[in-house]
């Protein structure tokens, strides 16, 4: 197949749905992964061995597999988890096997590259700093009148304020050469959907990464959520979302604003804030029919094709 | 290369040093291992979800794992242990991976034979019993000056007295038909080394398993330690290690008996016992010569051959 070379950024499902469409698009595929969970079995693995959190890397990796019998077996154990409440249980089997690697072997890069060997995946996914990182924000609406500080991206991303600013904690952590080759060398670089301060936006947080994202060749597609007001953005419309990128970004100009129908009221508003950023809007029916809130990778993957596929504006 | 149909009873390294020897001798390989321990990370697994302990398969499946790039990284990762004094500490990788194949799919077996494909192992690995077992031992000169009921393999290996009887708990576990057709089947099957009363003499005490060496045409190996005076059995003698073996399984024979020149202090005598079996005794070198305690895999592998090759003497 071939294809454009496509390097997505993201976190957690939103990354996972956008690595799932892009199998049906391209084989030139990398994943650059948030690194700032710390809840759930990630963070207590973060916790017990100072690792970066494996899961979001995981669930990128298994987005991956190769559609083969043996690819479905593997991707199936690495997302198993654990049943219970004792030491183990919770644990995916797949972050485990990534910390395994990780004890073994210096360079982490090389752990998740033999995982994707394993999973026999099409396409490499490497974690988006070579630190574990912890997000903070400034919170408005928790009741004190002011700012609160919430610390932890299990903390923001189920927060019932709303997220005024964000930043990570360290604030410029170094990133992997790899990554931030794969984001420079790029036709296309895909940011989003997902849990929007703590697993997309993250990423312009990450000097290196932005910078890459700066100086890349590659046009640049932000992908709105299918349900924009919910979680850590509650409130929030598609515009707010857009000025958000634009504020923490500032001058990073965008190519294509991929959104759903059904997370679009003003379609005229949006177009506007999508210009202001040099983008083009997509309004692209993205999601399953039977669960609206869900990314159907068929129809994803059709928009996903329209857009990158698209030729290169001559300037 | 293919062989003689070799099945290889026992467990822990003792097994391990076996299988290790037999890949340079066949291709036709089953290990049938004890599901005895209770002891680090199988005993803590087995508390946690009731199953099997994993090690010894594990142990099993690394040994038996392809001569390849592929096959020696997936070994180290399997046979990796998790640093540190924290939930996952101790725990081997591969025991975990075990455990969730052992969650995921209804039949254990299914579950081995995937690790054995991802190791390109030779040969197969099974299960002694079909449910954990615990082993309980009365033992000599604890001091009370009668017999003291040890229960548990981690504990009955290194007590201080003298083993005089052992039995399972359950007393008569279920075995897997692929077990004991594995016996039932093999040309030969090589029975020890290792620690003799938790992890050897262990099969003869599962009614099951018992049963398919009565009445398998396959001929019979007894492999004796190195130091048969050490552990377990401390103060026995390579004809009391043979007595041992006549006590638990009475009226069952031997073709061979295989022992290092440094176990073997009264050759007349031992040649002796080993005829009151039935069997053949074979003195050979099979030890490392930096490491006495440590079988030689190539010099073990050369008297296996010898052995495993030699005609069936016509009746």
């Amino acid at each position: 197949m071939s294809g454009p070379v496509v390097t997505a950024l993201g976190g957690g499902h939103g990354l996972a749905a956008t690595l799932g469409a892009l199998r049906f698009v391209t084989d030139e595929i990398t994943a650059v992964v948030t690194v700032a969970d710390d809840g759930g079995s990630s963070g207590r693995l973060r916790e017990e061995f100072g690792v970066l959190p494996p899961g979001d890397l995981r669930m990128a990796l298994a987005a991956l597999c190769s559609d083969s019998e043996w690819g479905h077996t593997w991707r199936d154990v690495l997302q198993h988890r654990f049943a219970g409440e004792g030491p183990l249980g919770g644990h995916a089997l797949g972050n485990l096997l990534i910390v395994a690697l990780w004890e073994l072997h210096d360079d982490p890069v090389a752990g998740l590259d033999l995982v994707g060997r394993l999973l026999q995946a099409r396409g490499r996914v490497l974690p988006m700093a070579a630190v574990p990182l912890d997000i903070e924000a400034d919170v408005s609406g928790l009741g004190s009148g002011g700012l609160t500080t919430v610390r932890g991206q299990a903390e923001v991303a189920v927060t019932p304020g709303t997220v005024e600013e964000v930043r990570l904690v360290p604030a410029d952590p170094p990133a992997y050469p790899e990554s931030v080759a794969a984001i420079r060398s790029a036709d296309w670089v895909v940011l989003g959907p997902g849990s929007w301060f703590t697993s997309v936006m993250t990423h312009l947080l990450v000097p290196e990464v932005r910078e890459a994202l700066e100086v890349s060749r590659a046009r640049r597609l932000l992908v709105l959520n299918l349900d924009p007001g919910s979680g850590e953005t509650a409130g929030f419309d598609a515009v707010r979302h857009l000025e958000s990128f634009a504020a923490l970004a500032p001058g990073l100009r965008l190519d294509g604003v991929l959104a759903d129908p059904a997370a679009v009221d003003d379609e005229a508003g949006l177009t506007a804030a999508a210009a202001r950023l040099g983008a083009e809007l997509h309004v692209v029916p993205v999601s399953t029919r039977s669960a609206p809130g869900q990314h159907d990778p068929l129809r994803y993957a059709a928009a996903l094709r329209d857009i990158l596929y698209s030729p290169r504006p001559t300037p």
